[in-house]
């Protein structure tokens, strides 16, 4: 049996953005977000009494320390569950498109999560991985799922994990503009620790989630894609809006970021049911029907390079990868 | 003498964004402007027994009703006061550069306040003339005066005018980067409403102004001209900010907006005291020393062109302008 696992990323549609409790990696809201095939991590695992530190290879290059924090948070975890005092081999594999410039640690922190508790022998529950995902990376807790899947904030570690919403297989797709792969100025991390305790605005932003959220879930039950767009479009510029407010104030948005929201509006007025949403970064994400992915994708090369567009179907939960698949 | 009245234009240092009456132009917050001399309105008012209809001529040529509203409004009050009762001619010239796509209302509404109570024989003090303007144009109540001035929003229309809060006699210019002069898809009378109506983020954007005109107060007493940009430039992104919430949400920035604000704060890094503040549309003007704005404007010229690039200095209060002026 393979001992490899593979988890894809996801884009919130509803956005995670606060934490309540920065150790525990706690939200200060529920998110919403769709799987995609299109970007992956496959991970393995191997406990190794003859190590004497935990070593991470990304795409077969040993990491440094910092890359490996997060890491460790989580084989820690395992470790503890499982009683292994082993030092631990973690080989990573991420499938994202060069130069896309879209963070990892969605898949990344989800793959290791299934990848150390198989290795360490435990049967984790769908809701047991995500929560040990979480401790990696916030985002990491949805990637357990495929298609919609919801991160319920709770209140502590053992009540803040995602379930799965809907399996996507519906005509839902998503469309990435690519317009840098430089790294931000300022990270998610930061970016959301600033903006919860300096911005005006997280306030209204946190009171106006719970009717975003419950208008988000009645549209993917009614698989109506101009409502879940709309919904998620709007949610996405309040998220940004928040870090306008910030002392000292930033954004994620580029003048290019700006020209993909403008490209996406004009479309919508050709008649196409497409939407944008943004994460903390450049880059912006379309979401349309998977059926006219390639259709808008020939519209955008009008303003886009074709390396930059790269089209994103619903993926698979987090599961084991067996040889032909590898 | 002459019955012609100049007033300049003002730009908001902190800005005017929602009314709470929007008959009577009260607003929502103070806000403090600096008034400047690169562009002003020239207005001559004559009542007239033999009109059967108030005429207004902006740059020589008669315009219709839609123009006529917010003059009527005025000359009305005028009338009123004065116990006239014949129509007027309002004569209007613009000194804006061609193409500068910058609002003219705020200093066409003053000097229409100003040519009206003088063609009337109405000697009104400052006070009583920002009132006066204040109901054409919420803004032109700040026109009266020159160097920088504070609406204070008061609670009546007795109660709401502006006042002078310092000469601007020191190191302070303006630069304009003119991205675009078309016309804007949502008014800011239009914006500002919506905003209030349906944006979570106006409550945290007026709870945050109090703190935002005291220190700005404080920044013009000291002349600190790096104070008085930083919270400017805080003061304009909550502004834009609360427009990325409303239902549904729009934004008054381009690709060109954006290219510019990462031009100034590349010139930052490079030691200038530049800031940036932006209105209800594209364009960006930037907050710097008077002494440095040749300089500047040389720096931006490796991205936006000569003709996009309009410096500006503190200008006076509203006056009527004889002879070798006009």
């Amino acid at each position: 049996m393979s001992n490899w696992v593979r988890a894809h990323t996801n884009i919130a549609l509803i956005k995670y953005w606060g934490k309540k409790d920065e150790d525990l990696i706690i939200p200060m809201n529920n998110s919403l977000s769709l799987t995609l095939d299109a970007f992956y991590t496959d991970t393995r695992v191997t406990f190794d009494d003859a190590l004497t530190a935990d070593e991470l290879y990304l795409d077969d290059m040993l990491q440094d320390f910092t890359a490996l924090k997060k890491v460790k948070t989580v084989l820690d975890l395992v470790r503890e569950k499982a009683g292994i005092r082993s030092k631990a081999k973690v080989e990573s594999y991420n499938h994202v498109p060069t130069a896309a410039g879209l963070a990892s640690s969605a898949s990344g922190l989800a793959a290791l999560a299934g990848a150390a508790s198989l290795a360490a022998g435990l049967e984790l529950s769908s809701v047991e991985l995500s929560r040990l995902a979480r401790r990696g990376s916030g985002s990491a807790s949805r990637s357990i799922y495929g298609g919609f899947a919801e991160w319920q904030k709770g209140s502590s570690d053992e009540t803040s994990f995602a379930v799965p919403v809907d399996d996507a297989d519906w005509d839902i797709g998503m469309l990435f503009i690519v317009v840098s792969d430089k790294k931000k100025d300022v990270s998610s991390r930061e970016g959301m620790s600033r903006t919860v305790r300096t911005s005006p605005f997280y306030q209204g932003w946190l009171d106006s989630l719970d009717e975003d959220l419950n208008a988000m879930k009645q549209a993917i039950k009614k698989q109506d894609i101009d409502k879940v767009g709309v919904i998620a479009e709007q949610n996405a510029l309040k998220m940004h809006a928040t870090t306008l407010g910030a002392k000292p104030p930033f954004t994620y948005w580029s003048p290019d970021s700006l020209k993909a929201m403008d490209s996406v509006r004009a479309l919508r007025e050709q008649g196409y049911s497409v939407y944008f949403t943004m994460d903390a970064g450049p880059n912006v994400k379309l979401i349309c029907r998977q059926s006219q992915l390639e259709e808008i994708r020939t519209h955008l090369l009008s303003d886009f390079t074709g390396s930059q567009l790269i089209a994103a179907r619903p993926g698979p939960a987090l599961h084991v990868v067996t040889g032909p698949e590898l």
